[in-house]
């Protein structure tokens, strides 16, 4: 024999066991995410295609329809003879879902169904850095409890709330560590906003979001399903979301990430963040306003105008042929493209999808960006990797966010009582949305 | 009701269905996982701490004993009346799994057997740029021959060999891309290689040094089960490895963690790839000596000279507290912390491990990095993550892909053959090791 060693220390890596339970809650997951990813559907069909057998398919099917998850919406002959089989559906309507959103000079609230249907969804113009955190949380509350009322108009019951904020997030505990532009450090958001609404019985979770607005990329995006996809987001600063092998990357604890501050030129303008050539120096939005207008040209640069004005006098001028403005869109979007090198070189991700103001842009950028990111990347043609521009606009964070009470359901239908025989809920007339 | 919009289109995110195979594979991988991480125990004891019930346990156990990978080794007593229970081990004997590695100047082959124990290791020179990738391979080929040999004489089949390269590596297919150090472009490694080992019935993959030197620290490291870890390795150029909770990032493409080019200076050195100021030319082995040493210092810059010659004139300089040595250790160190602080923002890791030549050096450089790395993080203290060095040395590498064939057979236990009723195996005296 070998000399006898030591067998090697292995960390534990193993699965939890899959007793019965388990497997119930997984097979009543996967009927339902078939029913929600494909659409309608009988129970024959539905077993051919899982591989489950038609016995087992009804009795999961029975359960869902015991918690109100899935409705019979009529039958299809199967062949030329034989009984017609009963088609099921996604009833995404008894279930709720909200996202909420503070950012820099906005609050957001959207809700949806369990089938993504937008029920609500409103955001409104708000100035975070000049009011203090609990004051932003309490207005949030109140947009959150409008878009309660729709749900409860609609007769959805909440299954859970996500906020989305611009900076590091401690998901576990619900705190906003540190978002320089909202001036917030150490804010318990979800107790605040837990407290605001009444404590109710679904979860309040907090996180960052260019996180959440990934999540909506990969599930309701133009890309939607690439499993390795890389979201940036363009506003003051830069944010990242990453998903990786199809699951969001959230790190050892939340902070992932934060591209914002990749270090592009030592030598370059200084940051808020007291370092100097941060990503966001050269492909936010003030560097855009810097290069394309003169610090005295008031349709650009006057104070007091909202960014918005100022990219929209950005575009029209950029759509008139205006050559310094094309310059400086030309420059944002050769920055882009070298830090997007850095994400392709260590991610090696299939889409690099722009948000924000790069999206508002894009038609200007992407080339610039795309030409600059092949000749930086080390991998042949960007290891595969394209640009593509989000076409989800202001909701990307608060469809995400909602998105995650969704998946949570999705994962485990469990979650989502079983109603109570014979008494069926009578549907309601919603005001809302 | 609100205004009827489209379900919104999800992507098919649906898991494979858990019928009854899958169940049975899925249940034997937790019995035999659970025994090679934490040692031997009784089936109740397996039991007790799986969740799963007794007389699954038992039949799940008869079926690996079959399989030949696990061994009743004796009794003890449950409590102070009862049968004695039967120990179970981990027999992991029967199984064979071979790492092999070219890398700039040396050949590389380790076998294990599923334990892990080491049954045969060498590392051998090699000079890879002077040879073309076929003559390489038939080298290795031959190291792999001994390896093998020494595996049949102590009874171990191969389920798996594992080729690390230092550079882009298509897994699928097996071929290296692009390796500059090397000098190789598109080299079929796992065709030439099944070759020349006369087409074995095992797989034989190529993966890229630093992705298998991570899933060696990620295993048998002394960070052991970090989920988020990042490898790096000092060498010619820099590699680096990313674990993502507790699995290897590989990209969409497999050219993930494409560290050496990070772009730390824009205005810095040219580097081999032709762009500038890439991390490896500030932190590779080149940069320390012409740092450390004067062009024309025999004993370090020496035409000629063995690059661990020339490490180990550094360290012994550094030892003896000579000042332009230490200095330029620490300008290493803190360009390393720079480096990996873009890393830190975008991973969010708990630990980045150092290997190879910054490991040798890590007592001058380590202090140097984190300081650095701390400064430069967005995250609070670097968001928790710790620099540590590499205990793995040379063998990190080929640890991980003999890494690989035992996590197969662990993931999935019927990949091993069950013995043939009545013929078991005579256990032979191996030479090797």
């Amino acid at each position: 024999m070998a000399a006898p060693n030591r067998p090697a220390r292995w960390p534990r890596l193993s699965a939890q066991p899959a007793d019965q339970a388990t497997v119930r809650r997984s097979n009543l997951s996967l009927v339902l995410r078939h029913l929600h990813d494909l659409g309608p559907r009988s129970r024959a069909t539905i077993a051919a295609e899982t591989g489950l057998n038609k016995a087992t398919v009804s009795s999961l099917v029975a359960e869902l329809l015991e918690r109100r998850l899935v409705v019979e919406v009529g039958a299809e002959r199967a062949g030329a003879v034989g009984r017609p089989a009963l088609i099921l559906e996604l009833d995404g309507s008894g279930v709720g879902a909200l996202g909420l959103e503070v950012n820099v000079d906005y609050l957001a609230a959207l809700a949806t169904d369990l089938a993504g249907r937008i029920l609500y969804e409103r955001r409104v113009p708000y100035d975070a850095l000049a009011e203090p955190p609990p004051a932003a949380l309490d207005a949030l509350a109140g947009l959150a409890r409008e878009a309660l009322a729709t749900l409860a108009s609609s007769g959805a019951v909440p299954a859970g709330a996500t906020v989305a904020v611009p900076g590091l997030v401690d998901v576990a505990r619900g705190v906003v560590t540190l978002a320089p532009n909202l001036g917030w450090r150490g804010v318990r958001v979800a107790d605040r906003l837990r407290d605001a609404l009444g404590r109710p019985p679904y979860p309040i979770t907090v996180d960052n979001d260019a996180n959440l607005s990934a999540l909506a990329e990969y599930r309701v995006g133009a890309d939607a399903g690439t499993a390795h996809l890389v979201y940036l987001t363009g506003e003051v600063g830069v944010g990242g979301g990453v998903i990786v092998d199809g699951r969001l990357l959230r790190g050892a604890e939340g902070f992932s990430g934060e591209v914002g501050h990749l270090p592009v030129d030592p030598r370059g303008p200084e940051c808020g963040c007291g370092r100097r050539g941060c990503w966001e120096t050269v492909v936010g939005m003030a560097a855009l306003f810097r290069l394309a207008a003169d610090p005295d040209d008031q349709a650009v640069n006057g104070a007091g105008l909202d960014p918005e004005d100022r990219l929209g006098e950005v575009l029209r001028r950029a759509a008139s042929g205006d050559r310094r403005t094309l310059d400086a869109l030309d420059e944002i979007g050769r920055y882009l493209g070298f830090g997007a090198s850095i994400l392709v070189n260590v991610f090696n991700p299939r889409v690099i999808v722009l948000g924000g103001y790069f999206a508002r842009v894009g038609g200007y950028i992407a080339g610039a960006a795309t030409a600059e990111l092949r000749l930086r990347a080390i991998a042949p043609n960007a290891g595969g990797c394209r640009v593509a521009l989000s076409t989800l606009g202001f909701s990307a964070a608060v469809r995400g966010g909602a998105g995650v009470a969704v998946e949570a359901v999705l994962a485990d239908p469990t979650l989502v009582p079983r109603a109570a025989l014979g008494v069926a809920p009578t549907p309601s007339v919603a005001e809302g949305a």
